[in-house]
């Protein structure tokens, strides 16, 4: 190996290794691994999963292991994760091949899942869509720590990402959303924004070791051959040679393995600013097959997709024609489809929409290449002339349901901003019900909006009911964790408000944002479902 | 400073520093500077060129110096490339305005000119295409040092890059090609690749510092603002923080040099690599803006970019709907006007074409997210069985003229590789004549191809003659000087193969590549124009 553990453990963000207990059970240093265990080897004591003999098959014709020995090894050795020897599966093999090849892994898993150990489950099926979806299922019915997608590191060498996205997507859409998948292999920069946006939440690779070998560097757009390169298009912390063709392999491997990591860094920063979309349709420029990867999931994940559709972001970007058939388009017009409008119409990114909401996201948040708009005048002037006509729209695209135009609005009073002159809240007999929220126009709603509501026997659509020993919690403004979540009512997605109602459904405790999906959260035992405030 | 100068000499690769006289004669070090001059006072022995008052008086309303006094200035310290007080022109200037600062501009630097100085020459317009033009022709008429295109800061600071190229085009397509091109004030990873593919050769920018002390992260593909991050996405040698939030100004003003340089090595090696195109497409994702300014070049500045295109890469990618509008795509088809084949046709990626062309560049080596192609072994037996069919088209396409169909092919023979079966060579009488060249299946010509084109009178159509006084060296097969070529025939393009024939035209002196097209030879008194082998 070019880089120590200790080099990584010092200078890398690493959460979790892998290791491979084939390598280490035929190495010297077997017997030490077996006395120390794995943790005090490797001076680790985050998360050691291990991996099985099964890509050394692939990768070296056989291994001399069975899938009792090396279960009993990881074992041993003090394993957090052991993965069972599955039967790697080639992208020229058969269906047959490859159907057997699916069985007789999960064959090999059940007896980790009647040990009830902490264990990875392999999920192969080749090239075979419907044996991927076949191993998704039956997965399903198991408790493994985590789902590996197995036999897919062919497809990455040979950049065919085409298959590989429709095998991912085989398999995480019909997973249990509740057990994160790891995508055994993966690490090359290209990949790993596509992969995320997928849904998969490991990832592993020794391509930053086996490419130092080969003179390759890794950068987040692509791959040099460095004993080519005429200028230094790095400037990481390894990169301190007078040029390229200086770096020793260690340097090498540490700057491929420091640019994998920024990789992730970037990931997980468009993940919390809400442009994940944005910055994997920038890194779809790299390379033909991620644009033809990319135009398959707009085409045929959209759907699954959508169930994850935020209801709002702070901005967005529009940057190729691949842009106009992401999720967040084709959700809009689901949300316009709500909209009884009879205000006049406008031009938009996405065709005609009611003047009353274009100031609301996305119409007004997302910028392209295409368009440029001229109605935002126009729009705040329609808001505050007609803040009743503005107010019903809003709400039925917000809340995809046709509740605001069956309201009576009386005693109503709209609020109007001193700096801004701009609507800002409604009130009813004097109490604030609903915000306008300035960045996205849209509503935030207040208790008095549920009363209100109620009192005229109007289903507000969004619901979830809590177990009755969180309803103190709840009542005190705490955040709603999943595992109280008794009941949840309409299709609400990430981010929208939802109302919280005591077990029996009589009580309204309060509002609260959804953190993931109404098809989400049964699923979840861990974790926060709804954020309150 | 957040930032020493010694610290950037050692640091980073800077072949010129440019430093503003107006802020040098208002420090407390003036008079040190000019007793030591401006090398010695900053210990740089490169190039300095120095900026007058013109900026301050846009930013800070007004700069209390003449345009003497500034020239007086500025020769006094030492600087080796002197800037007149231009006047700044602002996009909202009506054009009245903008014509008398250009004009008033071109009179101040008339000035240098005069006094026979190294100097830059402000070129003004503000948004107005056809002054930006003027500006172009009149300046034609002097000789600076350097060009430099003003009053663009504003465009590229509201992100108006569609204004920035038409502008940047405007002038630099009209401008002498062997004077180098300064667009002041641009800086941003975001607008370098697409100012460097219209041609700009220099920028300068003090982004760097400005944006640090605004907390202001500049990253290949955006601006973050620093104490926003929750995640790490840069790995510089300066982001050695724990979080981004504890990066000093300092830090933070070394790490956006240092981005700033890593793009400048990133486009370096894509020109090299021939890949200019691609990483340009690449980039465009990071913005809206940048596919609209993008779009506009490649229908407004199509035909001037085709004069540079060369006639092979390696290889290309078309990533983005964008992609098939390139001067490469427009080329090819005015290439295969040129092409009188009978064979039949296969489908391209830029539509039908003729079998006999199938192999050569860019159809095969142009890989696309929308094209398969299943005719390469057909092409291979094509070429193999109808080795003189292939020929005649090939040498059509790859000279754009018809003198492969007037040619009597007569004692003419085909060899083929041992190893690939392939058509390798064209012999003529035993001598070797043409060789195929396998990554892009088009011809290298040999002395005795030209010896066989004239004893059928047959006309080369790509010529270049050399001064007399070139030619012995011409035939020891050195490189062909631009100074040294008299004459220039035909509208070959880089890396077309090309006739070097003596001052008389009579002899042959050798087979070149065009380094430098057509059009740009004549007006280069330094360089090489014409590569031997």
């Amino acid at each position: 190996m070019p880089v120590s553990l200790d080099w990584m453990i010092k200078h890398l963000n690493i959460e979790l290794i892998i290791t491979n207990s084939y390598i280490l059970k035929n190495s010297k240093y077997k017997d030490e691994i077996l006395k120390k265990g794995l943790h005090k080897f490797f001076g680790f004591d985050g998360v050691i999963y291990t991996d099985s003999g099964t890509f050394q098959m692939y990768s070296q014709g056989r291994a001399n292991i069975s899938n009792e020995e090396t279960i009993a090894f990881q074992k041993a050795i003090g394993s957090d994760i052991i993965t069972p020897l599955d039967l790697f599966t080639l992208p020229s093999d058969d269906k047959k091949t490859a159907r057997l090849k699916l069985e007789k892994s999960f064959e090999r898993s059940s007896l980790l899942e009647k040990m009830h150990e902490s264990y990875s489950l392999p999920l192969q099926g080749g090239l075979y869509v419907d044996l991927r979806k076949k191993a998704a299922l039956l997965a399903n019915k198991y408790e493994p720590a985590v789902y590996a997608i197995g036999g897919i590191v062919p497809l990455m060498e040979s950049y065919d990402f085409l298959n590989l996205v429709k095998v991912v997507y085989a398999v995480k859409s019909l997973l249990k959303p509740n057990v994160p998948v790891h995508a055994f292999g993966a690490g090359h920069p290209l990949v790993l924004p596509l992969l995320v946006l997928l849904g998969v939440d490991v990832f592993d690779s020794a391509s930053y070791a086996l490419y130092a070998y080969d003179r390759r560097m890794i950068c987040p757009h692509r791959t040099y051959n460095v004993d080519e390169l005429e200028y230094f298009p790095c400037s990481c912390r390894y990169c301190e040679a007078e040029i390229p063709k200086d770096l020793t392999t260690e340097e090498l491997a540490k700057h491929n393995l420091t640019v994998i990591f920024e990789e992730l860094e970037s990931i997980k920063e468009a993940i919390h600013e809400g442009t994940l979309y944005e910055y994997v349709e920038y890194k779809l420029g790299a390379r033909p097959e991620l644009v033809k990867a990319y135009r398959w999931i707009m085409r045929s994940a959209n759907k699954w997709l959508q169930s994850y559709e935020p209801m709002s972001r702070k901005r967005g970007f529009l940057t190729r024609d691949e842009s106009f058939k992401r999720p967040l388009v084709k959700h809009t017009k689901n949300r316009l489809s709500y909209v009884k409008s009879s205000c006049q119409e406008v031009e938009s990114f996405m065709g005609k929409i009611p003047l009353s909401l274009a100031l609301s996201y996305p119409f007004s948040q997302v910028s392209t290449y295409k368009h440029e708009y001229s109605w935002y005048a126009e729009s705040i002037y329609f808001m505050n002339k007609e803040p009743l006509s503005f107010i019903k729209d809003v709400l039925a695209y917000q809340f995809r349901d046709d509740f605001s135009y069956k309201v009576k609005w009386e005693n109503v009073k709209f609020i109007y901003s001193k700096t801004t002159k701009r609507l800002r809240e409604v009130r009813y007999k004097n109490k604030v019900m609903l915000t306008l929220r300035s960045y996205d126009n849209l509503f935030v709603p207040r208790d008095e909006f549920y009363y209100f509501l109620k009192s005229q026997n109007i289903n507000f659509p969004y619901k979830v009911k809590v177990f009755k020993e969180a309803e103190p919690f709840v009542k005190s403004g705490r955040n709603v964790f999943a595992k109280f979540v008794k009941d949840v009512k309409g299709a609400f997605q990430p981010q929208d408000f939802i109302a919280i109602l005591s077990e029996d459904g009589r009580d309204f405790l309060g509002w609260g944002q959804a953190l993931l999906s109404h098809k989400e959260i049964p699923y979840f035992k861990r974790g926060v479902a709804v954020k309150r405030k």
